[in-house]
């Protein structure tokens, strides 16, 4: 069984938000039989089926998931555990690759490698998104040339790890293999301490504001994409929050520690020490950009 | 003599970056005479020449201001400090506008307040810029439909405020006249303060990285834009920063205070507690990008 040429019989999408929805049309040429859907929301069902992302709609996950070969969970993290630890295991067929988007992995991967034997579970984190969410967003390309984490879990058997890896391919992405501990670590750093830090400003930038409503009138672009994330779900936020503690507070304390000696450097007027310290980040955001662009000379990136 | 109408007889645009260019060919309609620029940079001026962005070049910014009626500061902080405290006093004619577009207000505008009296000075500071900088990327639209601040000094006569008001309706701004104090301190919030969190969250990821270098490989687009300001000029940065230390600072410790109430949500699993922080963060933002799209109505932004 080779990693390429990813097929399914039948495909279950559970969640058609945004990264479900998206899924299922990414996928579409990749099923031999229906797509169905699983969700709780009417309107988003019916949605779905007009726009023929999924050929069937329900809103029983047994119903849902039970004949199919292949099912994706597509829902926030807290929603995933729920499944997994409750029901869905009696519902599936033997054999099923199951393989979820959480944003976090070690709690999911853990709950995924308590599934019965015979399910076929791996732990999946997409490093893509959309400023605006729902089916109605959803875009066959969303997935196109992004990262695609995959985690094994204890049921994740050398037959389910090349599918699910043939799935990514098939979607377009590039797949990262890793742990769920250190997935969990990673994206504590490039992702839930960028939307705190983004949501801590906005919080800031809002008490200047009620002494001084001008403050709103002069933020302009820089604002704009350092508060982009405070935007973000806060649900879903929390859910990503609550099952990766101890990374994030960890790294809320380093970064703390960082702005305390920027604090230090400015009150001592220590002009050299602060730029040493600003110029390697500024090296490294224009390293990592150049890399993004394919390019191996970070100096000559313009978009920075 | 009204706001609107601006002209120069000849202009002096000193400093030929992305904002002083971008100025010029803004104003190109409203100068009778010669658009003199001054740049210490051989192939700038010669750019500059090439592209008609001005009429004339020097690297002498005596011989570069001494006969316009309006002259125009657009140097990094320190640059325009050094010009206004030593020389450009004795090299201006009487009744010269001088505006400044230096990032802070309070030490810029009291060396202008030094100026010998006859010397019409105002400080400026237009909200808008771009990734990219110098000449090559100045574009006559860059200032159109952005804040512009005013910042009055002990040299703004009536009819100096008038005409810096014209020059910055001319070039499409929204004028915002303050007193420099109040700008230093908005702008330390909406500015300065994401300028460091950028700088600091890439060197927590870059220390991250010295261990587990896949970090860089899962970076997507919410780091993309949290860090974006990192790859700012740190010389320019640095002018910025300790002209408004204090400002700053005060808000270093105020945005760590948060960040170690965040972290002690986390660890105490108050959930609700956060939400409650995090809730009015994300309506905060939603707002304001609301406002900024001209909607009185901010529960109906898609775009955040």
């Amino acid at each position: 069984m080779s990693a390429s040429g990813f097929r399914a019989k039948q495909l279950t999408v559970v969640g058609l938000g945004l990264m479900g929805g998206s899924l299922a049309r990414a996928l579409r040429e990749s099923v031999d039989g229906a797509i169905i859907g699983v969700d709780s929301n009417a309107a988003t069902r019916e949605y779905a089926l007009q726009h023929k992302i999924v050929d069937c709609a329900t809103d029983s996950l047994k119903d849902g998931v039970t004949d199919s070969d292949v099912v994706i969970l597509a829902a926030p993290v807290k929603a995933i555990l729920t499944m997994v630890n409750n029901r869905i295991g009696s519902y599936l067929r033997s054999n099923t690759l199951l393989i979820d988007i959480g944003s976090t992995k070690q709690d999911i991967c853990a709950a995924l490698g308590q599934l019965p034997i015979g399910v076929h579970a791996v732990g999946g984190h997409p490093m893509t998104g959309k400023e605006s969410s729902g089916i109605e967003a959803s875009d066959a390309t969303l997935y196109q040339g992004k990262p695609f984490v995959l985690c094994p879990t204890r049921r994740t058997t050398p037959a389910a790890r090349l599918r699910a890896l043939g799935m990514v391919e098939t979607l377009g992405c590039t797949p990262i293999e890793m742990e769920a501990r250190r997935h969990d670590r990673l994206v504590a750093a490039i992702s839930h301490l960028p939307y705190l830090l983004s949501a801590a400003l906005v919080t800031t930038v809002a008490q200047e504001g009620d002494s001084d409503d001008a403050v709103w009138q002069l933020a302009a672009g820089g604002f704009r994409d350092t508060s982009r994330l405070a935007a973000q779900d806060v649900t879903m936020m929390g859910d990503i929050l609550s099952t990766n503690t101890q990374a994030v507070a960890t790294l809320l304390a380093l970064f703390r520690a960082k702005l305390a000696n920027i604090e230090a450097m400015l009150i001592d007027k220590k002009e050299k020490e602060l730029a040493d310290m600003l110029n390697p980040a500024r090296q490294a955001r224009m390293e990592w950009v150049a890399r993004l662009e394919g390019s191996k000379n970070g100096t000559t990136n313009t978009t920075n």
